[in-house]
């Protein structure tokens, strides 16, 4: 797999003229007793090297090992305020585009960086001719019962699968249901503060770690992960120079 | 339906002990050659009319009557930079927090809108012992074809029955179907430069505008969204003091 | 009176090429015991409707409802801080801009507004070949003892006229005279913390609400406002390429 | 004088107790042909000399010699962005009333200066429980034609009593009057773009500069700043514990 | 090597009570044409690896894989802007701090970022109780000719030590001597637009990559920040609540 | 000395084209019981007029009188928060270039305000053609025992050279010697918290002053600076348009 941080500046401008540039974005955050807490980052990574290890058309960033968890900070999290994530996402998305890469993909394994992504995914695509994507690797699968919850049984699979000995038991359910996961109508979002420690700081019932439908899960995405580059280098560039054009500025 | 506008500092301090603060986020940007800039907002303060009326649980802020909108810009759009955006909500739910209020509720009609609303409604959630909830009119509704999209069939749609003189044909339909409203790969996200000026600045043909159909809709997200003030109403309220506590100040 | 909210996108465009875009702006706070949140917006409207609803030369945004009201927040005021109310100024003046408008007009119904409201001015013509001007409406005014003071006999007689059923008795005078309104020496500001708790939160005893005295201001405030745009319409534009030129971007 | 840059710690700590802190506050920008870009904190200083050279109550801080001159880049000024300004005076406040002082004074020199100024007293004195206080020096005076105005009568009198060497003949006057010197409606303020350079950067005549004119009008001011030292120190403190409180962190 | 993304919450609250946090920071730049982007982190985790492999009393946060280097943007580099970075690494101190740790190490790998992580440091031991320190992994050297410079004979020996794999042949030296790296006058330091892209981008021959003298000075490096956790150990916490206190808030 | 605060703007224009703009920053700080708060600018002040007095290419702005000093706010500080800071420098930057330097030079006074000095030297030199340039003044001296440190020897005796009436006996040594004097490891920064106030405020003891050594000291520094000032006249500038070009804006 063509890792940014392995090729040289020629290489990269190379690809750049016609490749998918990829940039994964994790978290660093509690994930219950049982699993670490590099666990978005870990797995997000396993898929992208499943999915791309042996492409020649993408040129993969280094993670960012970091991303908005004040949610998870009651117990241990590594966290960036969400405007500086925005100004992180920005800042890299823009250096892409200044090193050449018209195409850019952001893939990301942890909820609570998806509206930061989005919104920085957006205003890269207002500033730059260019074509701007971004998925969360679980958005990508089939609808899985649980998925993707934090440190439940879906990432509990995942990982045994993944990185059996970073699974620690013995496991523990939630002490109880948090709101943000339970439908009280459809289309409400609802945050009760304390929540999350209220809850014990995991979604829903680990089990044992199902390893089986944990590599299935992670077999699927890397396929749908390969679609998308496919999906991206399928289309057409925007021309340089759209008509009528954005006004210069405005969109920041 | 009491208004925040239209009510003294005495009034509020009494409801905010018990009831459910509202605000309204709209946007100010085109909405093709048919309908007028401000139909996001004139759209949510119906839905919210028809559903918050006759209440005495709620106080519902004035609308603010700008959103996020760099990629209307193209045309004409009034647009606060997502940031901006952002601390504006912040300040305006620390805001409500501070008259004494402990359920708030966004209510949103503008779908650039939804990254930062969601952000600071965490953000909220977070810092203060309250309940915060979010959601955009649309996703109240059972599912639709058309719905939302951007001044088309179901916009068109629910101006017919609310606004009719609002309405002014002939209407057009997309000049191409925009990117953005094409699934690619389930979960893919993709954003390309120049895709709203290229497509007209509308996702799908209006057609006529079926009133009736605009009115059904309409009646449905009225009663959903007094469905979402009941079901805040009946949440407990977070302790003052959950344990173990959110690191002051870590969030943002 | 052409509404930004209900015109389309064309009529706009046409509008922006001669006429001036109006931009009112408005609070949301106490105003004692008698007077509701929504004061200042609800008179700054009526000025302007008055003043401008048979124009066909100008284009009236929605009025943001919110301000800075930091000095009311011991009761209740959605307030936003000054450097977030400059960002929200700087992006609409930006938008009116980048939509075609030449000439812009900020109307002011809020004293906590205004050196964010003249310093946005003097940005957007430092960055824009345009006129912008603002004004509060009060200014407009000949003197009037108490005026505009607040929550005070001005602003009690003018709601009596506007919105008699908005002003609810009995109302009550200052608990003592605030500091900011005595003149100590001329030309000296002084601030005082704490000043509008201690006073009650209004600056002079309001009287009974003197109808006719207040729609005597409305209506020569709105004739004043009639002459602004006037004014404004008289004078020639700037050249697009002033010469010498300011440095681009050196003023932010 | 006691001047804080030649006071110790302990003397500061001393007079904090009782006395005011004097924040002067300036400008470096084109003055026209004739007049130095430091005119405006040249000729501040002079009143501050003037007024508080013998008194034992006061700290004066080093002047801040730089303010927001934006407008005069067209030509040269060393300029501080509106945002920035703010930061800065905020800080400084903030400093102040954390060394101690519990009456603050911003003396201030430069028109483009005003609105963070006072927009910054407003915040020092919501935030702390303190007396904050701010002046122009030219406002302290009564009414004289052509003052303040930039670089004409006014400010070449007061230099050419003050540093008669620093007035280098000949003196020009403007090209044309500057729209923002006339007054179109009472209360309107109007921008336009390339004003300032398009007038040659100064609003009226400088004649020959009447030093007596200007003698006399520095003693004036002098003997007003007094009297608003004065009034600080007459003012009682406000309690530590106002009631009821603003919300704490709510205002900025 | 305790890795924190391999950690559970519980190993990390065991660890934080008394052992010391490591923060690596590293870039993304051309680093010539032979050596790969990510030298600076590539080589910073192998002098962490080798000090601190066996320790029981440190935490090693994954690598910043980003800072900043606007000034390898001419030809390729993701770089975070200095306000950016110095959020970010604020933010990750301020987590740590919150997780429990009262030692932290920021472990560098690149010259652009030195002043941004002297200043986050110092921030944060003014801010909180605890003790603070950073090092750049070169710094800990005794003196070398060429150490560090940039992609020139000192990085590529450590490279042709560590990852021989990844130094790609041919090597070209500099097109001319930088200014930055000529001492034109003790402690004057000058930075000339234009000189990166200039000098090619490199700083220094980068010979053949001596593998031996990349060897030791790995090993020695490592000795020596084993050296510098052995120091932070071995210090006194500072009290929670020193006499007399930091005013709360003032530093940022 | 020609000084920016008595140019007109036509002098500085004839200077800009061919001259060395000179930036002089300092703080505002408690230096002991001893020193005045001024120390640092007085200092820095002191040793510009000796070296630039009698020249006539160079252009000296007013001082900055306030730096970075959070760690002296136990006792009494002016302190501008470090991104504050960073906004003033490339502001001021920014603006010398705006009014046509090319040549501009930072002399620092203060310890505490190197990160950010740094910073924003580099980045004005990769966002304009220009040579940009800094130094403390005691950087450019041969090493000396104790210096510069902070109230001790070294400054205590410049000011008995410089301005014997402002050092004010009996001078006390620190209370114990402060961890960030004192090397643990090569290469290694540790900042405790708490340290300045614990350790009195100052660094080592200031003896009683000796004015010839301070004098000798001045004399080099200033002998020093005007070497700097040469070496900069002496550079070729920067061609307007370096090939390949930086991408603009990427830096901030």
């Amino acid at each position: 797999m063509p890792r940014l941080a392995e090729m040289t500046r020629e290489q990269v401008a190379d690809l750049a003229a016609h490749g998918v540039a990829v940039l994964p974005i994790g978290s660093l955050e509690q994930h219950g007793d049982h699993l670490p807490l590099g666990t978005d980052s870990l797995l997000l990574e396993e898929v992208i090297e499943r999915a791309l290890d042996d492409r020649g058309d993408v040129a993969v960033s280094p993670t960012l090992p970091f991303g908005f968890s004040g949610h998870h900070q009651f117990a241990v999290a590594l966290s960036l305020p969400p405007k500086t994530l925005l100004d992180v996402l920005g800042a890299l998305l823009d250096s892409l585009v200044a090193a050449g890469f018209r195409r850019v993909l952001v893939v990301n394994g942890h909820g609570g960086n998806i509206e930061m992504m989005s919104q920085a995914v957006k205003l890269a695509a207002l500033d730059h001719a260019i074509l701007a994507a971004c998925c969360s690797y679980w958005e990508l699968l089939d609808p899985r019962p649980g998925a993707p919850g934090h440190a439940g049984s879906f990432e509990t699979s995942l990982m045994a699968s993944a990185h059996p000995a970073l699974v620690r038991p013995p496991m523990h359910g939630p002490r109880e249901l948090p709101l943000f996961d339970r439908r009280l109508v459809r289309g409400l979002h609802v945050e009760r503060h304390g929540e999350w420690p209220r809850s014990g700081g995991i979604t829903d019932d680990p089990g044992d770690g199902d390893a089986a439908a944990g590599a299935a899960a992670l077999a699927e995405a890397a396929a749908r992960l390969g679609e998308c580059v496919d999906a991206l280098l399928g289309l057409d560039l925007p021309s340089d120079d759209p008509t009528p054009e954005n006004p210069e500025g405005a969109a920041r």
